[in-house]
């Protein structure tokens, strides 16, 4: 029997409209699917009929699925010859994993292929009405993950360091279970208390929630509107520009507090299933 | 006259199958678009019959169109009524400039929209075969522009400070001019001068070309090969494993030199057109 091939497809930050063109038909072609929990189960009704759909989905501290048997799965679907989309939230290879799959496929002698998807870090802020960068003020963009392999010693985000750069935003994933300690450390080594900060819950989903404090404020925010993991975390000067850059007529609430998406929200899917049911 | 609005929106990285729907549908149903140079221009094939394009490309150095006469096009275009799409290469918001348009926007009472795209700097390693983030080994990924402003009487990016991060990768955009300069100054600050380091032309196109060396040898690789700009340079422990996540069959060329694309190449577009010419 010929062997099939693994696509390790990023399905974007939430929004399924975000998704590319390239990992859709993928999708659509696929005879297995192996998704994750961070994905818009909305993508799965573009998938063909008979296709098989199975959930892997790995909860914040509870992992229903271990990742030796993920890819155990990818492996003994793709060697009976099926076309298998790994179906993951955001960009697979941006603290997603992916290329743990990939290096365990390719010892494996599998095919595969990966198509990137956009991250949330860079995307979920866009929808709040803050800039990523900003010409003269943000030259380097900072993407950390706070969820770190759980068998080491110490973190290995550098905390010290990062306080210290200017002309620079860091964007945290995975960091809601230690928001305490990530401004704490941040401010110890440096880094105005003053300095914008915004949690993003949600991120480019309809209900998208942004809450923007100082970043000695931000921690007792977050707790207080009862935010939900997974959140993205941004501390950046370009978070105060909010007011200026969220579109017309929506709430901006620059001066801190909480509010919806500044973006539009998502339109209705009909025209999306226009454009990739007709294939 | 009611009036239009501006959609300001990322193409993707190269590869036209890496642009979102929710980017295709605002392209099809525009009225103008004012595009850049570094979009793939097939994606303009895409808009429906008479609609209006409007090239505003800049080129390294050479600025046939400035910003202000940009942003002038987009508000009249708008004010009289037309669905207006800026569509620029990558993320706009990643190093695009999208924040100064979509503020100059807010100013001039205009309705505008932002839709992310996925960044060349998070994609075209991934097209080369080199893992962007990889547990226990990268929890920091920091994105550097090292074109700036003309202006600014030094560099803002703190290459100093950036040389002593530790499970950190660097990848620089806009860097080709001053490869030299950046390879010389993270090795004066501390950084290995064997740090494996890519650089990636033509990201995610058929073009695609990669060359790997240590970060003290990838300056001279990278003028012995005539690479043209614009050109990711990406300095990080990962890129040694390219040989062992880069898809089976293709050459991955993990002990240095040049080659060509390690992922597949994209299919022919038929199929991109089946999905999105239905609407």
């Amino acid at each position: 029997m010929k062997c099939g091939k693994v696509y390790i497809v990023g399905a974007g930050p939430g929004d399924p409209e975000l998704i590319t063109l390239k990992a859709m038909k993928k999708l659509k072609q696929a005879d297995v699917v192996v998704y994750d929990r961070l994905i818009s189960f909305e993508l799965l009704t573009y998938c063909r009929a008979g296709c098989e759909k199975i959930f892997v989905g790995k909860e914040s501290g509870y992992h229903p699925i271990e990742q030796e048997r993920i890819i155990e799965i990818l492996i003994r679907k793709s060697k009976s010859g099926l076309a298998v989309v790994r179906l993951k939230g955001g960009n697979p290879f941006v603290f997603g994993r992916g290329s743990e799959e990939a290096e365990a496929l390719k010892k494996a002698g599998i095919e595969f292929e990966i198509i990137p998807g956009i991250t949330s870090g860079l995307s979920a802020p866009i929808y709040a009405g803050i800039p990523i960068t900003h010409r003269g003020l943000i030259t380097q963009c900072v993407l950390i993950t706070a969820h770190e392999s759980p068998g080491k010693p110490e973190t290995q985000v550098e905390w010290a360091k990062l306080a210290k750069l200017k002309n620079a935003n860091l964007i945290i994933y995975m960091g809601a279970s230690r928001i305490d300690k990530i401004c704490n450390e941040l401010i110890k080594h440096g880094m105005d208390p003053a300095m914008p900060a915004a949690v993003i819950e949600n991120g480019t989903l309809p209900e998208q929630r942004t809450i923007t404090a100082r970043l000695d404020e931000i921690s007792g925010e977050f707790k207080k509107y009862n935010f939900h993991s997974p959140v993205i975390i941004m501390i950046s000067p370009t978070v105060s520009m909010r007011k200026e850059i969220s579109p017309l007529g929506k709430d901006s609430s620059a001066g801190g507090g909480i509010n919806g998406p500044a973006m539009l929200l998502p339109e209705n899917l009909d025209e999306l299933f226009k454009i990739v049911q007709m294939q």
